[in-house]
């Protein structure tokens, strides 16, 4: 039996949360043979509810859980964390700005930040999932600097299948017939879904869609799917983002399927032109625990000013926590 | 690739199926290897949160779900359906008595039966989850007599999941280490929750644990455990029972563990007394596609007093929709 890895999750009281620790105590992100240890940590208002989330995973009898730890000390939680999910993060309330909204969450992942340089493994994989995402995955990476800066990443893989669903439905075509989708840029509303290098059972996608449809409709579908969603079910995206979480740290432990590749939010190494540090979202091919963004491809200029006008808005949002670095 | 199984759920806009829908859907109900096409049954008014838990499935792009239909009408969820999992029922209300509760659920469950009947395929494997869960299958078996009725089951399973972590627990144990918990009878406080041919490691559980445990703790334990939940998280389980339901239905479709057996609701077939037709629970083997119940086990008189109450509360559930079958 291998070790167990221990797993802390943040904001566990919460409902993404509700549906992602139950997909990974059943093996779903590390698979069937990984045994896991569960650290919960939540804000103390939420511990009691956290603390029946423990009692129905145990009622779950899931062989893989050696343990669940239920805690509102970031230092108990992150004590030789491997895996970070941070799901929590303060929402936007009512007559709040962007901004406040940023500065608020920047407080609480620098300091988490602090707390994880200090008593989690150094190559902690770290998957930001609290928006705005990028920029609280730049700020705990600027307060953790003992940490692996490498793996210090944010989600941008529910757009990334947000992509698929769209191209397949209008192709007509299988989701698993879909291969290459890119999200670049940063997880809001400037993202840049990219299907330029995106294949249909083989073909080139622009050959099956036409490039109207890719601009004036595909783009905004998947960059505004998140408020569709909150539209119709009364509240944001829960098990989606939970799969999602499930999906990119899958990849990225377990390697990413051959012949493909995944959109990730990772430090830039200036890759495309991008400023070297920002967390900024890539196509990535994963293999043996660690990620390599695909190098080499031929952007349009269109897609390149779109780029930069996600890479200005993280430089924005960077500029409204710079006290926090 | 193999031909979808045609999957239904009711209640697919609540809780449970929340939890339900996306591991169905991710392959942990019925393997990796098998596509699905999901048939979401609602009541009107939870059409279009309904429609949302659609969009967040088709989000997550998952390459087994062929189609996903959403419906309020009954006779297009179950036509050709291979496995019905009747999660919808109505909730007891305030100031409502069991009595109330089982009869305006009997009429659910008799309309229910009346149209599988029909359409669905006649081998429809069906898992009831609303409770009274066995007091509905009943009703549904009476009304739906041209369907397979071995086939007709409620949930006890997340019963047996508790029995086992609670055992787990006292006994210091893994609970993959534990084998052979039975939960007899009702899915309620009569339940029997039994560990006299358990074993822990290989060993008797009895050897582990006191007797007086057994009976004066963990039986009550297990059995309200549903209420302990509620009380800690203002709601009722929802990710247990949900993961109860894929074990229920992946084991009986995929088959249970070697040396091991599990808890399922089935109609009786007079085994260990019991009354023909009750759906009553028992430890049973599952194997190519179909279960066995576990024969010649030597039942304490204690045991067995608890299993006749068990049936006389059966009984007394069926009296009560005597007008529906």
């Amino acid at each position: 039996m291998k070790q167990p890895v221990r797993v802390t999750v943040t904001g566990a009281a919460g409902q993404i949360c509700y549906s992602l620790l139950f997909r990974i105590a059943s093996g779903e992100m590390l698979g069937n043979d990984q045994p896991v240890i569960l650290n919960l940590l939540e804000i103390t208002p939420a511990l009691k509810v956290c603390e029946a989330v423990a009692m129905e995973l145990n009622d779950c009898a899931f062989p893989l859980v050696k343990d669940i730890v239920v805690t509102d000390d970031p230092a108990v939680a992150f004590k030789d964390s491997q895996i970070g999910l941070m799901v929590g993060a303060k929402p936007r309330g009512p007559g709040m700005e962007r901004k406040d909204l940023i500065a608020d969450n920047g407080k609480i992942f620098s300091s988490l930040g602090k707390v994880i340089n200090e008593v989690a493994d150094k190559n902690i994989k770290i998957c930001v999932v609290g928006n705005p995402a990028n920029t609280n995955a730049f700020i705990l990476a600027a307060n953790a600097p003992s940490i692996n800066q490498r793996n210090i990443t944010a989600l941008t893989r529910l757009d990334h299948n947000r992509a698929l669903y769209q191209l397949a439905e209008k192709s007509g075509s299988d989701i698993a017939e879909i291969k290459k989708m890119i999200i670049w840029g940063n997880h809001s509303v400037t993202q840049v879904p990219d299907i330029a290098f995106a294949t249909v059972a083989g073909d080139a996608a622009a050959d099956k869609v036409d490039a109207a449809w890719a601009k004036d409709d595909f783009m905004p579908t998947v960059a505004k799917r998140g408020a569709a969603v909150i539209a119709a079910r009364g509240s944001s995206s829960a098990a989606s983002a939970a799969n999602a979480v499930l999906d990119h740290m899958r990849d990225w432990c377990l390697g990413s399927e051959s012949g493909d590749w995944v959109s990730m939010a990772v430090p830039s190494d200036g890759s495309y032109g991008v400023e070297k540090g920002l967390i900024y979202s890539y196509p990535v091919v994963c293999k043996d625990g660690d990620y390599e963004i695909v190098q080499g491809l031929e952007v349009s200029d269109f897609i390149k000013g779109k780029m930069d006008e996600s890479e200005q808005e993280l430089k924005e949002e960077r500029e409204a926590v710079a006290d926090l670095f």
